[in-house]
């Protein structure tokens, strides 16, 4: 890596560039780049979802946030690369650090295509968008992907979909809108492919306007059967499918008021808007906050597709209790393997939802661990095993974790459980106002861990798409005073949990979808429904440590998961089920 | 009220104004006004602390917020002013009304010396400022207050204030700054008057350069020899004396670049300065978030102001709960009284910090509920009642609320009793990391209650001045996502509450005082310390609603208040207080 980083300050030097700052996203802004994209990891050789690179002349440095500081840390021992921590109370950002060195005077170069706009207007200095900055170096570069794309019927149809949009733009008196997130194209268009991995999204661009629809889409090789079929499909719905490249002539064929979004608009594509003076309207994209909420059929869907995944990881767990138990070999890998398979033979399986996380022991530390293909360490009795896994279907995407004590534990992993699932339960049990936002809920995850000064260093919930990105915004259960109030029909995650690294990880994270919860003089009422239905193990609890009404919304929930799965499994692991259920 | 109406709509027609917003503070945006600010208790009749009026031609409005929606119901009937409901979620707010009734076409007066900047720079329409607008008409409106100014010594000198405010003027690169907001400019002088009920500030302006200090303090008439004598200590630290009506040539008179808050500083004010082209650096005052840290002297002075204030609240109970069983006719004014002098009697007594809420039964239920002077009702066994109080006091400042039940409750009194102290402790308990601000914590002390769907429309704390306001920004516990981190040294209330209309109210407060807890791998720990030193009834509890914890604390607190009040209390009380206190 480090000659790579070598090159590049040979190309900065010739263009007389103080720094280059290198993202890990994409055109697109997306949180999950293809391959293509990856460049941070090319330059650095850093893995993790989650960092930014900046090269000086005399110093490399990653800035990434405190799910990634020990992995960071391994992965770039050797390369003369810094580690700058994020979201910690002493963290220099990007920006600040930048205006420490070259104050207000730098030359700052970007690939204007992966960085924000938000993002690059927040640099000091002159700033320069390079497209593919890269490329001049980086000569076996993946191709944008193109994989087949198809249709799927979510209870909404596009032409509903369109003529809503078309009310957004009229009411805030636009012409036209230009959608750049990947999954709020895939929900407008009710589209799918797989361009990026475990993200069934197109790469693409939308221009929608009153009397229009423009899709950037088409890339250069030839366009598969599938994808012919659903731009038919499309093309009767008045869709227009165009050229990828050709969202750079969009100012000159565009006319009128243009509404954007910043946050996920690329540098290089504002810059040559606003060169053209096409008049911009920059505000938040309607479709996050509308997709957000889920409607009746994709409430439905992923009800369903969490019975079949419950099903899958019930299996999952028998299996992998019953291999420890008969002295059998498994690692982590061979566990992951399994576990893919399971979710495979489900009808509507469209890939995993993210990279699956099968940790044993110290592994299960690292919050975004990646199991090693080969020598992955086997998983024997006397620790805790932690698995992050989920599913894309046709009807609804999954995303679960579950720790188990295999073994005797010890007292401070037997602890650390407990406390963790007291706070998951704590939050799922929440009853809140309309108009309350997830950041003021967080705590109630968290509290249990905090009284013995124990945190986590991540968020405690995301938004989940339907059959879309397994994180999906506009909102969260998190730190971060994110005002976005919680609504009935949306889907967020509750996964909160300790790292201690060196020597375990626990994790408990169900699905929960907002529901209303009634109405009196005091107001009007939500609450979480749970979707997952996988049982939590009972065996690594410290009781004593929990409260009656936790033990009672345990008791319930395991109960549940028992009656709902049990009629669809096998004999013998419904009567295993049936133990591990048992009250407490 | 109604012809006081009418008499403004004449001069609005004269004028051709389509509205005239009045609001509930004064020329320092202060919370609590002086008599002469009162503007809207003068044009509508409406007492509550927080409301804000808007006449046009054809509609007169009061915007208040859920505190004081039954107080204003009731002291608008009649008047033809309709209430407009602020913190709900179909909420209004005046410049979206504004909007709704003129466009942007409307031309609004207001009083420009009481109304913030921000405020009336969300306006629509075309905003004129006319100080002292009621002036026409209001021939015995009061004059501005002027009482004996004195000096403290809060453990930090003047010198050192001055030398600390001009560091920030060199980092901000400032020639000066203003300060508007009355407890900043007391606070920064180590100065205190009685100028407003309640509040020990003195009504002025302070100009700060680095080679002067201009307080703008003088009124008409002759001042008073203890002023005089505050004044000769001030010149002697380098501070200039000058009537307070001259803030109007400052503009003139100052040179250089000024700091201002426009949060504080009222719009006249701000016009005159951009007219005069000053060129004006608005950002929030350092002294705000400064003052919030109490240092070690005002926090030994709290706390032996909080001994001294628990002392007075067990005679206050003791007394009110023997007249009770001995038969005797108490009055809500008479308890409210009682208190009053039993205050009265702790050295360094300056005053009540705000106005007593001495409520039994319903009255409860209005969360700033006056106690009428004639009449009031009795208290009598059978019900709920609520004191709410506090002292300014020469070392600090308190707030305290006892709720206790009288003779036999209900079992839904019983209940909400219990439940609002549930949330109290569990709010008093938290541990949390550095960095989190009071928003996040909010929740803690809620969820007991919205478990059973109810709540209460106020925040859950404030925080406390040392010998200031009760009410001190720039910090709270409440829905608001309010970024300001809490950090030891900071003081705060804990009071949620339940308010049923009609029935009865409930609630619990203590002040807790911001304290380090350690420091581990996970970070460094804050927690809260109860300063408050006053036993809470368990008489009203249904022990089964609270967990152990909450047991636990509940016992440790009433055992620590035994043993810290009782060897300062006659044997009688004493000995009572140690029945109060028992164990549950």
């Amino acid at each position: 890596m480090a000659d790579r980083i070598e090159t590049l300050r040979t190309l900065m030097r010739a263009r007389g560039w103080d720094a280059v700052v290198v993202t890990g996203s994409d055109p697109h802004c997306s949180e999950y780049p293809a391959e293509r994209w990856k460049q941070v990891e090319w330059l650095s050789g850093f893995t993790g979802e989650a960092g930014d690179l900046v090269v000086t002349l005399d110093h490399a440095g990653l800035w990434t946030d405190t799910r990634y500081f020990i992995q960071a840390e391994q992965q770039l021992a050797g390369t003369g690369i810094a580690l700058h921590k994020t979201r910690v109370p002493e963290q220099v950002l990007i920006p600040e650090w930048l205006e420490s060195q070259f104050g207000s005077e730098g030359l700052i170069a970007v690939d204007g295509l992966c960085v924000g706009t938000d993002f690059a207007q927040s640099l000091p200095g002159t700033v320069i968008s390079v497209p593919d900055l890269l490329n001049p170096f980086w000569t076996d570069r993946p191709a944008i992907p193109q994989t087949p794309i198809f249709t799927v019927n979510p209870g909404e149809s596009r032409r509903e979909k369109l003529t809503w949009i078309r009310g957004f733009l009229q009411e805030h008196e636009c012409d036209g809108i230009l959608l750049t997130a990947l999954d709020q194209i895939a929900w407008l268009l009710n589209v799918r492919a797989s361009d990026i991995e475990y993200n069934p999204f197109v790469i693409s661009y939308l221009l929608v306007s009153q009397d229009d629809v423009c899709w950037y889409v088409l890339k250069d090789a030839v366009e598969d059967p599938d994808s012919a079929a659903t731009f038919s499909i499309l093309e009767a719905d008045g869709v227009r499918m165009l050229p990828y490249a050709d969202i750079d002539f969009l100012s000159s064929e565009f006319q009128g008021r243009l509404f954007v979004d910043a946050a996920t608009l690329n540098y290089q594509l504002y810059s040559g808007l606003t060169a053209a003076k096409l008049p911009l309207e920059i505000g938040t994209s309607p479709v996050g906050l509308r997709k957000a909420v889920k409607n009746p059929t994709e409430i439905a869907g992923m009800r369903e597709a969490h019975l079949q995944d419950g099903l899958a990881m019930e299996r999952y767990l028998y299996w992998l209790e019953r291999s420890v138990d008969a002295g059998r070999e498994i690692t982590e890998w061979d566990a992951a393997v399994k576990l893919g398979q399971l979710r495979a033979d489900i009808p509507g399986y469209h890939g995993d939802s993210f990279e699956t996380i099968s940790a044993y022991g110290p592994g299960a530390a690292l919050p975004h661990y990646i199991t090693p293909r080969t020598h992955a360490p086997v998983i024997r009795e006397g620790g805790l095993y932690l698995c992050d896994s989920g599913g894309q279907y046709d009807n609804g995407t999954t995303d679960i974790t579950r720790t188990v004590p295999i073994g005797r534990i010890s007292a401070l992993e037997r602890e650390d459980y407990t406390l963790v699932l007291k706070g998951h339960i704590d939050l799922a049990m929440a009853v809140f106002p309309e108009g309350t936002p997830g950041c003021r809920l967080d705590v109630l995850a968290r509290m249990p861990l905090w009284h013995r000064q124990r945190n986590f260093g991540h968020g405690t919930g995301h938004g989940v798409g339907w059959f879309l990105g397994v994180h999906e915004p506009p909102i969260d259960l998190r730190q971060n005073l994110n005002p976005t109030p919680l609504v009935p029909g949306m889907i967020l995650s509750d996964e909160p949990g300790i790292y201690r690294e060196g020597k375990h990880g626990v994790r408990h994270e169900n699905m929960m979808l907002v529901v209303p919860a009634g109405q009196n003089e005091f107001g009007r009422w939500l609450a979480f429904e749970t979707l997952t239905l996988c049982h939590f193990d009972t065996d690594g609890l410290d009781i004593s440590l929990l409260d009656r009404a936790e033990i009672e919304w345990l008791n319930a929930y395991n109960e549940r998961v028992y009656r709902t799965l049990s009629p669809h499994l096998p004999r013998e692991i419904a009567d295993w089920l049936r133990e591990k259920t048992a009250a407490i």
